[in-house]
């Protein structure tokens, strides 16, 4: 049984470790790290074969053994990914913000790491050495617990990162693997709290709902993705078209895309039928209200729990609005405050959209799909956030880091 | 029984309207809540002296009802607190971050409400309009739950503020109070997510662990503070002393009081007698190692325990230490990360201090009292975090907002 307590002290000491080194040394490990990687991508392959291969005898949906399923090119785009951290700019010990108090103490904020962070993740093993590599940037001691079924793959390259540690000097307790794959170890690693700094699930909603539910260790919230489009009567309707073909069909399986249409019921006639005619071409399947049901011969009918839902498939929703308050209070109701849009050349509705959606990203005249990381530029992502606190929307190193007030007095008390 | 699900319903409806409002419209309606508690003091008066009796026939502790009780000054105090948040800036809508994407997308981060707060606390009647106030300033509504003991005057106070917002034409439900004072309300507070976005807890070590624990809603953990001070080999002896007895005993039972001190072997001889004499003083009870015993004759035996102590008493833990490494490894070890201090005259020490403690505050040469919203000119505090999620430290009306991303675009599609 593996002892939490231990390992949480072991990540506690690494990471005063961490919070020291300077920015070459983190990235120095990080391209190291990176080469071993490539090094041993037999020794990876041939862990990753065991999985794959006892996830085929269990039966496994093809879909996740695919996921599951390494190779070179992806163990080569694990190093890349690696390498490309090492490349951004160190955000530990930034300034913030810096002032004096009357009395003369001098008041300065400086960025630091979070301290240890724990990552709860699915059967994906890149995401073994990508949240590593984010955490390790950021100066973050981490704790993984990947899916069970992955973890021949895990040990592998958890194996090869701690080894490429222990060559810099780093402490390799900077990196630690749960291995344990009893479910009542990702339970109590939810209540670790006093070595845990943040909790961050990446998968998909069940898992999430239960680390939220379960944990007491601060959690960021990330992913589920509720995402509309409302198209405006002053909308330029080719864009409103693309937009959403863009939006829905690019790539249906993540949290930006979209899964809902708001529609202003005056745009109906000149905007439905072409509408239905683009979705119809992508195989989308329409679920709309009756007034949409009008203009599209053959749509089906939305019904209440349509419009909560997250298809991550060839499905959409659509309702009918009579304007943009109306649309507002409907995204409003069914979102999941990650990112909406709304296609329209009046300003005025543009920034009412913009300022009363409540949401993590809210869009004018573009695809929800940019709702990223990369994206956003901040050249890497751990998530995207979904709740208030800390951080919303997506999360690169900065959002992996906490702060420090340092004051300086020359013996000042309080009066 | 209290329909938790119709107040969080209730509550993000009024959050909608709250976030639209302007920094005017928000200033007004405090100045209006402020001049109606003064107009209904005797009302509320009233209703605490039934609290008071209760309480009194209950047998509670006197320090409790001196907190729970209020006089026509507290009331105005509670109005004046009101008056001070309306003078302070809106941190609302500020623009956080501002850039441009290659594909021409413009990316604003801007500052937004949290949304709905929740604040559970004990029996300090003063509270319900402090943190009313500054919840309201940051563009939130709030969910109150009261101790028990103050359920008369919370709901004197609470119905004062919400006709108050009523007569300013503001949702009344931007405040709301749990009147229900069975303990399993408060469990079932804790886990109503769907609808409030964060949980403060305001009060003792007891109160904060139970949320923490219980809580699916984010919480931000306040207060706990086992602060130190370590007197280097190269203080200023009688800075030390000074600084000491201030942190220690101008106010025994706060959060930022100096509750254990670490000392550098080599000034035991020079140091320790002074010191001693000046605590006896102030009648504060030592507890020391035994490198600390030789020199003040009567110290008590520390024990191990009494390192991770927060006393809130006249009380006080020391340890000697060889080295500036070994009293960071102390404090690492055993504070809760809010508030410690170094004395010295030794830049190098000072800097290894201010870089490898962690804790929210860390101070050279000053006393570890000034960590509050207000004396680092906040204007105004809802609690002290001791996590390092979302806030670190003091946390004024900043620290109750988020952000959102807002994203304008001209077609903009992902390729």
């Amino acid at each position: 049984m593996t002892d939490l307590q231990d390992m949480g002290k072991r990540a506690v000491s690494a990471k005063y470790k961490l919070q020291t080194m300077t920015a070459d040394e983190k990235n120095h490990t990080l391209l190291t790290a990176a080469n071993q990687l490539i090094t041993h991508t037999e020794e990876i392959l041939k862990a990753n074969e065991q999985d794959i291969a006892a996830a085929e005898a269990n039966g496994m949906h093809p879909g996740l053994i695919d996921r599951l399923r390494l190779t070179p090119e992806r163990i080569e785009a694990m190093a890349e990914g690696l390498k490309q951290i090492a490349a951004l700019p160190d955000p530990i010990g930034e300034i913030m913000e810096q002032f004096e108090r009357p009395n003369g103490l001098q008041i300065e904020k400086r960025r630091v790491p979070m301290g240890v962070i724990g990552i709860i993740y699915e059967s994906r093993p890149n995401v073994t050495a990508d949240a590593f590599g984010l955490c390790f940037k950021a100066g973050n001691a981490v704790i993984l617990k990947g899916g069970s079924d992955a973890l021949q793959s895990n040990m592998a390259i958890t194996g090869v990162l701690r080894s490429s540690l222990e060559e810099m000097g780093v402490p390799e307790d900077a990196l630690q693997l749960i291995m344990d794959t009893d479910r009542s170890i990702t339970a109590a690693f939810m209540k670790l709290n006093e070595y845990v700094d943040l909790l961050i699930p990446r998968g998909g909603a069940g898992l999430i709902r239960s680390v939220v539910e379960n944990s007491t260790i601060p959690v960021i919230e990330t992913g589920t993705g509720n995402c509309h489009i409302y198209v405006d009567k002053d909308a330029d309707l080719t864009m409103a078209v693309n937009i959403i073909i863009n939006a829905k069909t690019q790539r249906i399986g993540v949290c930006n895309a979209c899964e809902s249409l708001v529609i202003h019921e005056d745009i109906r006639e000149s905007f439905l039928p072409v509408l239905a005619k683009a979705l119809k071409a992508h195989k989308v399947e329409m679920r709309g209200d009756e007034k949409v049901r009008e203009f599209i011969p053959g749509c089906h009918t939305a019904l209440e729990e349509d419009y909560g839902k997250e298809y991550l498939d060839y499905i959409i929703s659509m309702k009918t609005v009579g304007c943009v308050e109306e649309a507002i209070a409907h995204i409003n109701q069914y979102n999941t405050g990650h990112s909406e849009s709304i296609i329209t050349e009046n300003k005025e509705a543009a920034e009412k959209f913009l300022k009363s959606v409540d949401a993590a990203c809210v869009y004018v005249n573009a695809s929800t799909r940019f709702t990223d990381g990369f994206e956003f530029g901040f050249g890497a992502e751990i998530g995207i956030s979904t709740q208030k606190l800390h951080a919303r929307g997506p999360m690169g190193l900065r959002e992996l880091t906490s702060y420090k007030y340092m004051i300086t007095g020359n013996g000042q008390i309080r009066g």
